[in-house]
């Protein structure tokens, strides 16, 4: 269960919480705290998070929740993100949906996320989307800034390619830590356009967003998705397992070392979730999945 | 206004004048020698040409104006390309429009680019294409001699994939200091496809051709273009510049330092782009420009 | 007619003959002993295999001619594959159509390979296809325990996109010396896609697998196919060769060190291919065939 974000990176979950749809949990502060706790006592340790989530309030919840249990802290790993202007009702002066990666937007982020969060460092930032604005060095010179300021230990991407990641680690003495990107049975090219062969090759985390599809596998009905969803189903029967086990164990497989983000608040289904550590999952039912979801037999 | 082309290049201006319409620009020599001085009198120091361009005449041109004041080659960076052989009347040797980067190729066409501009050496010569039959191995002691002989002082490529750019560099001592490829707010490819991150990467310069998208954002009615115009037109207006002024102020603002060649012989055109430099478009402007083009919002 | 598989490789022949069909030849044993000599005595000396050709049969078909002759054995190179399984009559074990790079299939499926073969060593021993699961750390493990027992000399792969390429890599020590990838006018895909710029950049052979394009050039009757046809045809025509010396003499043009592997059963027809070796393909056909094949001039 346990996973290394890196050699040189942190030591967290294999199985991560996200937050990004913690706003409409419906929770009091307490049932929030209790889901928190509930998710360490599962191991699920790494909890992702970004300043845009729930219209920039999801940091704000878990940290309300967590200054009332302050002692957690030191049991956990927060990954949150910054990047992302979002025009919301809480944020007046965005008024274009754009990325921003200057210096002073990312220092005042990092310390709007802290202050939500209530704590007083991130473990690991992640910039949230590729920009072609991004200067690199602007970007190194502030990552440094926050790591000496100790308000940052390890930084990351989310939803780069080769390309823009190799640019800006040229750029940093430390190695990025992780990248997050989609990945499910129903998102498989970063698997074949060399992101995850890249990610391996360095050793760097992928986190995957939306690693059930973001609810399509159960509620999607387009031709693939059924075919998809049949073959899981089916080796969900055969294994006496869950139908997300059977996709997350599926993830779990790859030699990459991916690391699942689940976004759902119900803790029984995170608990289930994290079984599929301990699944098997056979190289003739992975390539079933495969093969099902691309709609062709490999050539 | 100045602008280092590569750390180990030349230094050169921001904004090139491109020659390859010279032939369509009824000038008379002098008029061409005022043209030119007139240039060099608004900071527009580098100059672009090709061997082909005018279908080989466009160097000639430039190189009788540059006779009649050899001291002006000192005020200015001349930056020619080889490579593509072009059927036309003037080289009836030519049967077939293709590429020629045999070592044999590369010299004849210095020497004869060096003869048509009447000047002793090329501050860059490029690669105007890449080539399935580039052999790298072959251009490098080419280059290596042209360099030794004082021939040209650097380096460069157009219109060339990151791969071919590894490859050639990979036999180079020296860095490639230049790759001229297409780009404008038409042209995003290279801001997506990973061709501008490895420039910015290795602080190669992109210089970019047919910036203002080669009169299509003037003339062209398609509903992209339209919608292009549009949002272009605004941003002037708000700005009280210029519509060719808000593109170029638009590549400009990107961080891998693009240098946009212009075409037009008509002095006051680019009087005005030279303004832009000075133009400070805001993220959100830039933004807009980006969003309209690509037909949807940032994801 | 000699051919260096990289500076660190094998010294193998230019053109390689393939044996991927020979249980479609009707050959008696010593007809295929006959077939071998006769390969060898065109200088022909680089033999291509794969454990899966003619449903696991036709290393075993090899194997028994040159059991007939084992001094042969010394003359030649053997390359061979592993990764594939292929559900078959001979193989009841295998159900579904995947890959498998574990440490244990490479090691099983090599041994097979060196039984069917009767031979105790493999030259070059390729990855038949990538894997999304392939763990680059297990393979390279598995590659240097056939190294050290003298069971396989080199290693490559086959149809591996760049970044394939480089996880691999980073993880061996040796070099691995060749891809084998489809190429031909018909298969331009790699001549463009970084491909061949990546493989020449670190000088690792390219062997092409259907370098007549699986027949296609002969049989087809698509647009596409018959104005290639045509073009090569009159090129054969006026330089008084056949077609397919002209096809391979495209292929061998290309800087990067094309090694064709040939599939007929016909001595004749690799006699005749022999040849083109010795073609020299002016620039301009090489073009002609390039533009005929891509359906527009070079940009």
């Amino acid at each position: 269960m346990r996973h290394q974000y890196h050699p040189l990176g942190f030591e967290g979950s294999r199985i991560a919480q996200g937050f990004w749809r913690c706003h409409e949990w419906d929770m009091s502060v307490s049932e929030r705290l209790d889901f928190i706790l509930s998710c360490l006592d599962l191991g699920v340790t790494t909890f992702d998070h970004a300043d845009i989530y729930g219209d920039y309030r999801c940091e704000g919840l878990f940290g309300e929740a967590l200054a009332k249990k302050p002692a957690m802290r030191d049991k956990m790993e927060i990954v949150t993100k910054c990047g992302i202007l979002l025009p919301s009702e809480s944020r007046p002066d965005i008024s274009v949906h754009r990325y921003d990666y200057r210096a002073k937007h990312i220092h005042e982020s990092v310390d709007r996320s802290l202050a939500n969060l209530q704590c007083d460092y991130i473990d690991t930032l992640l910039l949230h989307r590729p920009s072609p604005l991004m200067d690199a060095d602007e970007v190194a010179q502030a990552f440094d800034l926050l790591f000496t300021l100790g308000k940052v230990k390890h930084f990351g991407v989310s939803n780069f390619t080769p390309a823009q990641f190799d640019l800006l680690q040229s750029r940093l003495d430390a190695p990025l830590i992780v990248n997050q990107i989609e990945l499910s049975p129903l998102s498989l090219a970063p698997f074949e356009d060399g992101t995850l062969d890249h990610l391996q090759q360095h050793a760097v985390t992928p986190m995957a967003w939306s690693p059930l599809a973001g609810g399509e596998l159960f509620r999607g009905n387009g031709d693939r998705i059924v075919r998809v969803k049949e073959v899981v189903s089916d080796i969900a029967k055969s294994m006496k397992v869950n139908f997300d086990q059977v996709v997350i164990a599926w993830l779990l497989r790859h030699p990459s070392g991916i690391c699942p983000v689940m976004g759902s608040g119900k803790i029984e289904r995170l608990a289930s979730v994290c079984q599929a550590a301990n699944i098997v999952l056979s190289d003739d039912d992975w390539f079933k999945i495969w093969i099902t979801s691309q709609g062709h037999p490999v050539p």
